[in-house]
């Protein structure tokens, strides 16, 4: 984990601490919170076009970061109690996904995830 | 923006341009995409208790930092495209938390985030 | 609740008592195995346009059936769990819509559920 | 489909229209507003525990109540736009679930959805 990600996460080991909240932290309730915070960011698009959501005005943007923030939050604290190194899964991912959708077989498909 | 998750926002970068998906990859789609990996991590824990959430055993855990993985993954090319950066919007949340939740306040309320 | 959702909802309770599964059937496990339903519809939809989500193919047209039947089938045992008639709620909700979004001030409008 | 749905799914039609709101409401967005309303619902759940999730308080019920309505209302909007009967699609389901997990495998396993 890098050092920006570590700080996060200890401030916010510490901000659940100093609140007796880690009762309510088990990862299953963090999974759901960590789902609710993405729905919650989904809901700012779900009504624009994808022509209108590649330009935000400005307010808009700021609340989308906000969401964005809290998704984060969340998945840090569910990966700091399950021993997830966060960085490394998602190198680790990467890579998988480079040998799942070899460039030559997928390019430009819209079947890319699921369905080839 | 701090240098690991930098590395891989550019790598994600190449990878969806290097299979021409980065017409899939409007702000909109990658929102819905982000809540549909967010789903798949919650699977993993929507008939556990809570306390067998916190006891996962190895190949649940590994299945699990796979989705947690797949969630960050999407979380930094949604806000590479909208310019958002990640680490500062975190930061700042976690501030405007520590002043919405005061310690005095919120300690031990299973109330505390939407009920306060 | 007419006569076919109570028909469902009596079927979804023998099916769950047959296999003992009542005991992971708490409103808390159902609410998220629905949003994980959900999810799963979502993901059919998520890199498509618009216009292509109007005009699905048959196959495709058939497994978004099954995804919908399960977000009925979940949202059907989680009411019958809490007490809740669906079909009266839903009439509740859509008089109090029809309040809440008049028709002169909502017409045309992108904004109408969250911003007016 | 049966005459409470029916009556639903005609008036949220007639809702629409008066409003102008068919242009938003493609079977892609339609999806990812259910997908929101399920994490609604699912949020007033996060914190609790299994048992709580089992006696909720009367205000709290309420709220539940509504958004599970308006679940329902996404799903017969989704399910109109795409010509899907949802309660034959629901009790097909149902016949496909009895074949997929046979009660003398399926009893008391939490196991059962995904990993049998």
């Amino acid at each position: 984990m890098n050092s920006d990600l570590q700080s996060l996460t200890e401030s916010l080991r510490d901000f659940a601490k100093a609140r007796d909240w880690e009762q309510f932290h088990s990862p299953k309730n963090l999974a759901a919170a960590l789902t609710v915070e993405t729905a919650e960011l989904l809901e700012h698009f779900q009504w624009l076009t994808e022509e209108q959501s590649r330009n935000l005005p400005a307010a808009k943007q700021a609340e989308v970061a906000a969401e964005a923030a809290d998704v984060l939050l969340y998945l840090l604290q569910l990966c700091d109690k399950l021993g997830i190194d966060l960085v490394q899964a998602a190198r680790q991912k990467l890579a998988l996904n480079a040998e799942k959708y070899p460039v030559d077989r997928s390019r430009g498909s819209s079947r890319k995830y699921t369905e080839i």
